[in-house]
C-alpha cells in the first residue's frame, strides 16, 4: 500500500457521535500521520470540531449527510430509511467504491453489520461474516471469534472463523503462524459437539502453513492465553464475552468495596493507588475497543457504541493495522487463492 | 421428612479420597447434627480417620468395597469395572434403594453422571438430566444450568431446565416464586436461537405459580445477579462456566503482580489485607463448592475433584439442604404433578 491509509468514519455512530469521533480521530492521527480521514454525518456538527483540530483538519474532508442511524433501531429499520445515505451506509460505500481502505463506526451493531452485508457482501468462498475482537488475557491478548453475527454453523464455518482469524493474528500480532484452538467442553461424557470434532479434524487433516491448529480448549483458556486465535461459534461467542464483562466488573465492584470498608484497608488503597491504576489499565476495555467484522469485501471496525475519544481512537487505530498491513490478502491467502503458499482448505477438497 | 438426612459418601472420590471426604463430613455433621453417614470405600482408609473423629464416628457406618474410579477414567470404562460393585456406583445406590437420601461424590463427573443416568434414570417427564451450581453475583448467588450435562436441546429441554432450576432456588434460597431468566445473546440482527425464543414463549405462557419468568438475559446479568435462575443448554453454559473461571483467576494474577510492584504498593497491601481476605472468600470457589444433577429419581451432588475439607462440606451441606427441603418433591410439584399448585408443563400441552 504506497498511498496513506484511508479511514471512512460514521461521524454519527455511537451514543455521542461526532464530539468522540472527531477528538478519537485527532488522537489516532498523532499515532500515524500517514491516515486521511473521511468523515460522514452532518457538517454543521463536525465542522467545529474540526476546525479547532488543524492537523486533522488538514488530513479529513467533511461529506455531509443528513441521516444518521439511531443506536436502538432494529437493522430492518436502519436499512429501510439509512440505505443509501445514512452517515454509516456512506461510510461503508467509500470502502465499497474503493475511495476508503477501511471503515470504523462506533454505531448500532445490528445495523452496522446489516448494511455491511448488504453492501459490502460476504467474501468468496465464506458463506457468513464474524465479529472478532482482542481478548486480554494473562500472556498478552488473543483473538476470539464470532462474537455473535451468527448463530451456530457447520464444521466449514468453523473452519472460517478458524482462517479468518487466524489472518487477523498475523495482522495484529504479526505471528507467522498463529495458533488457534476450538472452544468446547470438558465434560467427558458428552465430549463436545459434532461440528466442532469435525471441524478439528479438518484444520489437523489441512495442517495450514498460517496456521497452527492446536486442538480443543476450554473456557478457562481464553484468560490463560492458551491460543492466539480462540474459535466458536456466535451464540457461545458471545455469552463468553458477556460473562467475562460480567466477571470483571463483579471483581472491581467487590475490590471497590472490599477497599472501602475500615481506615486501614483506606490507607492501603491510597497506597496501593498505583497498582490499581495498573490493574484498571489491565482491563480497560476502551485499550482493547473495536470488534473487527471478518469475511466482508472491506474491512469494517465496530467500535463500542459508549466509547470516549481514547476508546474511539484505539478502534481506528486498529482498523489502521489491519489496513496498512492488508488483511483482506491475508485471509485471501490462507483460503489459497493467493498461489503463495498455503493449500485451499474447503470441505469439498479436502474431506476426500 | 422426620427422619435424620442420610447422606451416601463416595469416600474414594477426589484427587485425594477419604483424607478429604471424613473432616470434610465432620465439618458438615457440626452444622447440622441431624445427619447420618453412609462412606462407601475402602476400610482400611477409612477406618483411622473417622476413629480419630468419635463425634462422625457414632454418626456414620462404612461399607467396605476394593473398587474406586479413576479421575481420568472414561465413563465408559468406569461403568465396565465399576458398576455393581465402586464406591461411586454403590453410593448412588443407596439412594435407588431408599438407604440413603442424597449421594455426595467429588469424584470423576463423567463416571458419576453416567452411572446416576444408568442406575437412578431421569424423572418421569424429564428426558435429560442437568448439571446446576451456585454462582456468586452482586445481589448475592444464581443457580445457573446446565453446566455441560448435554449439549444443545430443544425448546422443551429449556423449559424443564427451567422448571428444575426454580425448585432448587425454591430448597436453596427459600423463595416462593424465583426469577427465571433465559440466556440469550442481544446482538440485534440476530435474535437469538429459535428453540430459546419458543422456550421464552412457553414459561410466559404457561406462567407458572412456582417460577417468575422474567425474559431473556445476557452473560453480563450472570454476574449481576439479574436473574435467580440462570436457563441455558449445557454447551453455552459449560463455557460461561469456565470463561468467568478464567477471568476471577486472572484478575487475581494482575491484582498480585500489580500489588507486588514496589515498597508502597506492598506497605499498602500489607494495610489492605483484610480487604483481600473479603474478597477472596468472596471469590472462593470453595463456598459454593458443589453442583447438583437435575432431573434424575435421587439427589445427586458432585463436589469439586480438587477440593479440601471446608471445600467438600460446603458440597455436603447443599446435600443436606436438597434432601431436607426436598427437591424432588418440588421439581414434581412445579411440573404440576402433585395437584398442589402448578400446572403441566409440556409442550403437548401447553402449545395448543
Amino acid at each position: 500500500m504506497p498511498h496513506k491509509v484511508r479511514i471512512a468514519l460514521d461521524a454519527m455512530g455511537g451514543d455521542v457521535g461526532a464530539s468522540v469521533v472527531v477528538p478519537g480521530a485527532e488522537i489516532s492521527l498523532r499515532r500515524h500521520p500517514d491516515t486521511e480521514f473521511l468523515l460522514f454525518g452532518n457538517r454543521a456538527a463536525i465542522e467545529p470540531l474540526l476546525e479547532a483540530r488543524p492537523g486533522l483538519r488538514s488530513a479529513a474532508r467533511i461529506i455531509h449527510t443528513d441521516v444518521a442511524v439511531k443506536m436502538d433501531d432494529k437493522p430492518s429499520q436502519a436499512l429501510r430509511y439509512g440505505r443509501w445515505k445514512s452517515s454509516m451506509w456512506l461510510a461503508l460505500d467509500a470502502v465499497k467504491k474503493h475511495e476508503a481502505d477501511v471503515t470504523v463506526s462506533a454505531g448500532n451493531t445490528g445495523a452496522l453489520m446489516a448494511m455491511a452485508k448488504f453492501n459490502l457482501k460476504t467474501m468468496q468462498g465464506i458463506d457468513r461474516p464474524a465479529i472478532a475482537a482482542l481478548w486480554p488475557t494473562l500472556k498478552g491478548e488473543s483473538i476470539v471469534l464470532d462474537l455473535g453475527a451468527s448463530i451456530g454453523g457447520d464444521a466449514q464455518h468453523l473452519v472460517d472463523l478458524a482462517v479468518m482469524g487466524s489472518a487477523m493474528a498475523r495482522v495484529v500480532f504479526g505471528l507467522d503462524r498463529p495458533s488457534v484452538g476450538l472452544l468446547n467442553i470438558g465434560v467427558e461424557e458428552v465430549k463436545g459437539l459434532e461440528q466442532v470434532r469435525e471441524a478439528g479434524r479438518l484444520l489437523r487433516e489441512a495442517n495450514l502453513q498460517n496456521l497452527e491448529y492446536i486442538g480443543f480448549i476450554e473456557g478457562t483458556d481464553i484468560a490463560d492465553g492458551t491460543a492466539d486465535v480462540v474459535v466458536t461459534e456466535g451464540f457461545a461467542g458471545n455469552i463468553a464475552l458477556k460473562t467475562a464483562e460480567g466477571t470483571a466488573r463483579q471483581f472491581v465492584q467487590y475490590l471497590r468495596s472490599a477497599m472501602s470498608r475500615t481506615w486501614r484497608t483506606r490507607l492501603g488503597y491510597l497506597l496501593a493507588r498505583q497498582a490499581f491504576r495498573t490493574l484498571n489499565e489491565k482491563m480497560d476495555p476502551r485499550k482493547v475497543n473495536g470488534g473487527v467484522f471478518l469475511g466482508l469485501n472491506g474491512i469494517v471496525i465496530k467500535s463500542h457504541g459508549g466509547t470516549d475519544a481514547e476508546g474511539f481512537a484505539s478502534a481506528v487505530d486498529l482498523g489502521y493495522d489491519m489496513a496498512r498491513y492488508d488483511l483482506l490478502a491475508k485471509i485471501e491467502q490462507t483460503l489459497g487463492r493467493s498461489g503463495a503458499g498455503d493449500s485451499a482448505i474447503r470441505i469439498g477438497e479436502v474431506a476426500s
